[in-house]
């Protein structure tokens, strides 16, 4: 088999189309911003990723159902005159293995060339190893303009954050981008990076919305937030009571949160 | 050489042909099955399968003849005027990377489909973590027609099992199998996970009768799990009045019952 | 590059060429014999064979010379007026992955077959994980014939042993061997496990002399074999002097001997 | 994608140049010295390399602007009119995979043959284990005449170091270059192991520059060596205070001196 099919669902012609990645990683901001951006535009199916760099794996849905991981396109043409479409991507991994993310980014770069992208905004989480309460969103870009532009909606741009650089999806679509001559920026929304983030995505969706003048309504996203929140005090509450005993650091509440996506 | 070799060993034209697959996996749940069933129906040998993804080993028989490790495609032709034809899948190993798994199923099911399977029917089994006395049948399949006319050949189809989705062929073949148009089913035999499951295999293969039409012994396998029963229950007996310095936990049954296949 | 890379270094016709292989494996039986056999034949170098499935590595001699890691295929013609040449191969290592071991073996038995190989014997030790005095050696071959026929020089075929098959490049010659049509059995001398084992490897190629009719000197071996025999004789003493804080178990001989090749 | 992208910056022609690799590795020590080699002389940008065997990684500079991991080969031209050019490949990683790297070292190997190149000088470090004041230059080389010509330049070969060869890029480009005829030397810089080495690195620059008649300002590399010498001098103090509590052994110093290239 080729090692990253992507199959189209529909042909469409799109106007000067923006490249949204977000997939699964630091608490999964990423993944959590795509999902909910494509949920309330609402954007279409437009093609779909299966590889050989994923897990050779198939989701059950409630209904008994398979389907295959992977990786998606959907679309949204946007009601204004003069506005930008949008290609969301998002999925259930990136590869697996380095060489796999190489292969998967390159060939979706490619595959959004073909309608005609030349800009690409990357979403990611960025650990801080501590509750953040109100999450700055982190930036890095191809060219010295686009971090202006960038810094004037309000991202951040640290000197020393990230001091290692990005590993992964959110990076790799801008390294491999500019081979393909496209701009691009990361927005990275700061998380504690013990448990899935929606206060972090919702911080990166506003600064998106802003960026491309797009029209989001934020409500069932903070709801999210506001429960995660909720749960996360609780948690740091009975630690402070628990004395000797009780769990303490990451692990817990990772383990008390779970996956809330 | 090439990554997956298929080495056809007859010419046969099929009916109709249902694909059957039972690979080593959870309790060897699926391979009991898949072995017992082209045993007893007998299947004929029809194509042999080797890869540079399988393990890079030999078996040796009693005799002392290698063998090189491989999967293996049987065929049985229904002795019933309008009976579907069957191919069953076994073997010694899936593929151990997960690159492996994807290109070896890939391989064959383009060349089932070249002998006209439209169907495939997957094996295994789904690890309860503790002893199951009388094993369900779980389901999954790949539209909701198969899991209407599967549950009422007694299957269960449920919203949170198998919360996960299904790691390895069973689910490979289905989800990849869905791609070149099949449609298909993977039966899960409850099991404990703790040693093969010869009860957990007949369970299903009571299922898989039902739904194809088809005629089976089970005095053999019945026998092989009233042996299994009987060692476990020892075991158990053994545990309970171990105290403290006895063997206890999923590793001491586990070594004493190894693989009875 | 190619992923296999073999260089001739000189154009041969060989007689009815038998190929026997010895690389590195457990207690380097193998490759022991197989580096002894072409010293004393002696065979003459014939191809080096690179592989990216090697380690990345270079070797650098006592001159300060550097070599990079390879397996080599050398010849002997016999002098008898209807004796069959040899090809034996050697090396530093075999391929460090599953799929590694598959393409550097098929590529090898595809070169030999244009050398008019019919006919492989592969060398290794099998752990007994205790020391052995007399070491027995173990056949596995492919075909009945093969069997009877080495029974008669000496060869045990047990029943129980190997029990897991072969896994590396001495099974995999004779599994993929057999795609290629060519006949062949597999020698192991019974070591220990825990050092090099010259004592096991002279008894294979005692086995081998007299299958295929060479005249070997086997002075050095021997000489070999007793010096490790009077170390591990020492290093055995000293641990049953040593009270409770002497060195034991498998790790400490194995540190005393190092490799002794 | 192609598994190694090399993209030229520039086209030059070059008068009999010779290649000097220093990658990431023991102590730095290449690195330090080829990125020294490349900014004193300067050496100007030539060509980039790319490769899925390169981490999925992007690095963020002080702008926030992003880079993908490369390697990269800088070339200088010599004002003597019968000086040699050189070629500096210098990077961010080596290839992550034993096949990553037999795929880069041999891509490079051939574009730098190309240009003409027909002599390499590979530049490492060698793990002493231990602090050492005045490092000396180990070598390796492809031929005796190579050997005997760095012996007079101060080059150090040694009967039993390196003794389990050299692994990795510093060995490779010598072992693959031997396949496309080239001539090659590794010059290794003894180091601890337990911090970046300046020192050492100025050591194999001292025998490069008498080697290839370079001029080159020590200045600064000096400054660097003197500074490291200072901490580690510190630390080892505050070890031979410290009593029991203190912290010791090699991770003590590693993490307070960190990368300091």
């Amino acid at each position: 088999m080729e090692d990253v099919v992507i199959r189209p669902l529909e042909k469409v012609a799109l106007r000067r189309p923006v490249l949204v990645e977000g997939l699964p990683g630091v608490g999964n901001v990423g993944k959590l911003a795509a999902d909910y951006l494509r949920e309330q535009l609402p954007a279409k199916p437009l093609a779909t990723i299966f590889s050989k760099f994923f897990p050779p794996q198939v989701y059950v849905n409630e209904e008994g159902i398979v389907r295959l991981v992977s990786n998606d396109l959907t679309y949204w043409k946007s009601p204004k005159p003069d506005g930008r479409d949008l290609l969301v991507l998002g999925g259930d991994y990136q590869g697996i293995s380095p060489e796999g993310q190489y292969e998967i980014t390159d060939r979706v770069l490619d595959f959004c060339r073909g309608l005609g992208v030349t800009e690409v905004f990357t979403l990611a989480g960025f650990a801080q190893g501590k509750i953040v309460e109100a999450p700055r969103v982190l930036g890095a870009a191809t060219s010295p303009a686009r971090v202006e532009a960038m810094k004037k909606h309000g991202v951040v741009f640290s000197r020393n954050d990230p001091g290692g650089g990005l590993i992964g999806a959110s990076g790799l679509f801008l390294g491999l981008g500019r081979l393909y001559g496209m701009e691009g920026v990361c927005l990275m929304g700061e998380t504690s990076g013990y448990f899935v983030d929606p206060r972090s995505a919702e911080a990166i969706l506003r600064i998106l919305v802003r960026t491309l003048d797009l029209d989001l309504d934020f409500t069932a996203i903070e709801a999210k937030a506001a429960e995660i929140d909720r749960i996360a005090h609780k948690v740091q509450e009975a630690e402070g009571r628990g004395g000797e005993g009780a769990p303490s650091g990451p692990s817990a509440p990772r383990e008390d949160l779970g996956y809330i996506g």
